[in-house]
């Protein structure tokens, strides 16, 4: 007689937890709101291998201004890391490519450089904290800091990261400033930015002015 | 070209989270029931400016037999708050009012008075900490502990206040004991009032007896 | 007059959280998808006193191969715990019983011996940690560690306890390696088991090889 | 040659954490000072087994006015439970005894009944909910509720119970108004109990007045 | 005989914990040392009804460039708020005056208008969200948005505030670009604002070039 | 006259937090203890952009019997990580490499193939979820779920990964079971392993038997 049918009593009794209901994960339900803890879980039922892998953590493409290609594997596009904390990215520079200045206001930020050298740093109100990153340095940007990081050598660069949260936004600056419809004057007034440079910057990212 | 045009494969990669889900922020949607970590969010294409702003924080009804009025703005009629973990308050007391004893189970509560002057105080098994404040000052009760706050001079005060959770709750001592149907005896028992008094404060809370 | 009269402006403009609301507690809707924070909260309107009581907390069968009763009281099957971060079980061992290897991914585990003597214990990468317990004695399993518990008096032995969880699972080390379709050789190789130790477990634990 | 010896450097490397730091539990040293976070962590190397148990759960002298005992195994006597969030106490009331109105101002409580008959209960602005309780009855009070248990039945009775805290703290409602310095006028204002009656209770709790 | 003394041994067994540790509340010891979650207790001995209130929330001094006033009442001069996770700010603004374009990267912050006329708004990398608020309302800045507030009436304007942390930072734009040492080529580079607008702006905010 | 002179009221009246404590980050202090939220700040003063870089992410010594080379980046090597939540691994598997069933206990683990082929998984008690992952694939291990990796492809292998934890533990299942001093009586009879396998992994993981 085999022990699992031995067992069966004791199981049904003690642990039925894990039969009924999802607690040692939640993967997403997309489709259903999100909630201030994430989404609500898939039944356990419909949850198969296949959600706990992601693919596509590859190179982005850098045909763009910034020469930056950007991936990451957050719970909108991995719903298995609903609740989880944690999510992933890949970022390459080419040469002379840049993240430029931005904020995740919700998450702390790990960046592994894995080829060329990319000069990283972030803002303070009293100081600014900044290195040159080769392969196998790890930078960390604290959360909701200021931060950047450049291309600073010669040939491309990629790093791979993490954020502490599964689904972190991210505020570039220029975007927030000059992406919306804000006021060219209120952006003026509350940045000091002359109101020139304001309606270049808004030229340039397509907000009104 | 525009800068936002070039951005377009960079934001889709890389960004899509703040486009397609709501993580900087959750408004509730209040139609929709409670969890333990607040409402469900409303969906991002219907949040207007005016989902953060509340209005009526102004002096209550002070028309009562405590001459206390009482505004507050918690995510119940504020959905903006929900997930954030704060909200406000007003208090109004006239000359000789009271906010009688209470506590707020699951929140801290910060007082600054404006105007006139409110004695403010807290009660432990071992002490209590009580306080008469001016304008300018603040008074802080820590979560889930009894306090009270007394108009002690001449005139009406004014009080802004702020909690530490968007959905505290308030239970008023006399309200608990006196306002259920919980039997006059077993009150009694359990607190050693006298059976009489239990029954005086029941009549006048409208509880059973 | 009653007060509760005089008081209704006063609690309408102040005190409307407490009705309109569900936050002193959450009671699961059980019927509801789960969420990282838990379930959804049942209406506060259909809550009733039998909500906050469970029964059954009592001896599990031991009729089994590893002579346990056990008997959890969770969210699963007492939905007050929802949101509420602690559950209860309690065990029973015949004689030369034993509860075997296992992990709570997700809590710790308090338990409070009344009757016989049970050794219990729990392995950390450079250490076990293990005591005889008597009536009167309590342990305490920290979160994720794997742990055991075996009956070492003569007679039967039973503990109270609770978990840091209202939704903890167990996660037995024999069905973890030997219940599910793992292949053999799989299990043999990540856990330097030898094979045939292997095959001879899954038959007893019913899974595949 | 023993893997142990071809681990090393695998082990150095990457698991350091586990030898260097104390991560999988963190002991109070309770000479140290408090945070609100818990107190700071005892060394690892000072840590044995008998940390990890406590004793005296045991029953309690009821030889006082409400015929209760309580033990608990709490952070301050059982040091492990430090930063797990959990604790454990064992209430025994004489016939006629009871545990008089209190909250817990940061823990949820579960009571488990094991012998006799218990009715407990506990309130909130818009009800109070109540139940008879027999063993194998589990009650849950959510943290801060103004709660209380009475052994309503005949001889003896024994519960065991945990709180979702490991540095709970306990109010006596009479404790909280009479063992205080505070001015009799004042309970009285704050409370709209009798003066008379304040008085009569401040004398019995040593209050002044 | 009073009911203080029947008491002893009841609550020397149960209650011990009110006694021998601060858990209610957690004064903060400012000359130990910060933890992530907070300062180290200051012994309960020494806490006095002094800790629980805090003097000069009141208007700060507008002779500035801004024409802004700040007060605020946080652990750092007001220790009872460690742990508490909440703390109160007051801010004044002449006519003409303005909050700039700034983040409170670890806090979600309250605004109640009480005097004249502010407009107050954030931004995302979607949208902005502003409103003109009069006394009476309020608004509510997320954690980690970049936001700003003017004076946009006539005469002064004043709101009471509070922050979801009892520790919040405040990074102003302008310092973070402008007032560090990051050379003027970097910013520009990663802001795209011409270079020489960002020598300009260094210069008024006293940063290198 | 520059700002930064105008500003300094304003800055020393409001945002005076900023200068005096650590609150954007909180760089451990190593020689301070721990605590349950993490080590003791160092002071702000003693903080440099060196604290936030980390070197030494690269392949590790795969010469051992499991051919797989580890490094991490944690609190206790990378004291910048403390109270943020999250930290840094690398692993190598020659072919034929892998890394044995073991847990987290406390973090959720995140690994992105960069190089090779690898097939990881991990087990429930109702199930295995197991995928081969090429380079871009990103795996999910969540909190406390015992799970393993192994190069399944031809050659070597390489993945970057993170846990949601700046101080995880690892807890291979061999040094739990056989590592430590447990009597092998006790292990073979908790964990249903036979006697004379016990004894045989016991002598390979140096364990008394």
């Amino acid at each position: 007689m085999k022990i699992t049918h031995i067992l069966f009593l004791f199981i049904v009794f003690s642990f039925t937890v894990s039969y009924a209901s999802i607690s040692d994960f939640c993967v997403a339900d997309l489709k259903a709101p999100n909630t201030p803890s994430g989404y609500a879980c898939k039944p356990l039922t419909s949850v198969t291998s296949d959600d706990f892998s992601f693919h596509g953590l590859v190179a982005g493409n850098t045909n763009n201004s910034f020469k930056i290609g950007v991936a990451t594997a957050t719970v909108t596009n991995f719903p298995a890391l609903n609740g989880l904390g944690i999510s992933a990215l890949r970022i390459d520079l080419d040469q002379g490519g840049l993240a430029p200045m931005h904020t995740h206001p919700d998450a702390t930020e790990l960046l592994s450089v894995v080829k060329g050298e990319i000069t990283a740093g972030f803002l303070t109100p009293t100081s600014f904290y900044s290195k040159v990153l080769k392969p196998g340095d790890v930078f960390v940007f604290p959360q909701g800091m200021l931060h950047f990081a450049v291309n600073s050598g010669k040939g491309k660069a990629t790093a791979f990261g993490a954020f502490s949260s599964e689904n972190p936004t991210t505020h570039i600056l220029d975007v927030l400033l000059f992406g919306n419809k804000l006021p060219s004057g209120l952006v003026s007034q509350t940045t000091l930015l002359d109101l020139s440079q304001v309606k270049k910057l808004k030229a340039k990212f397509d907000g009104s002015w």
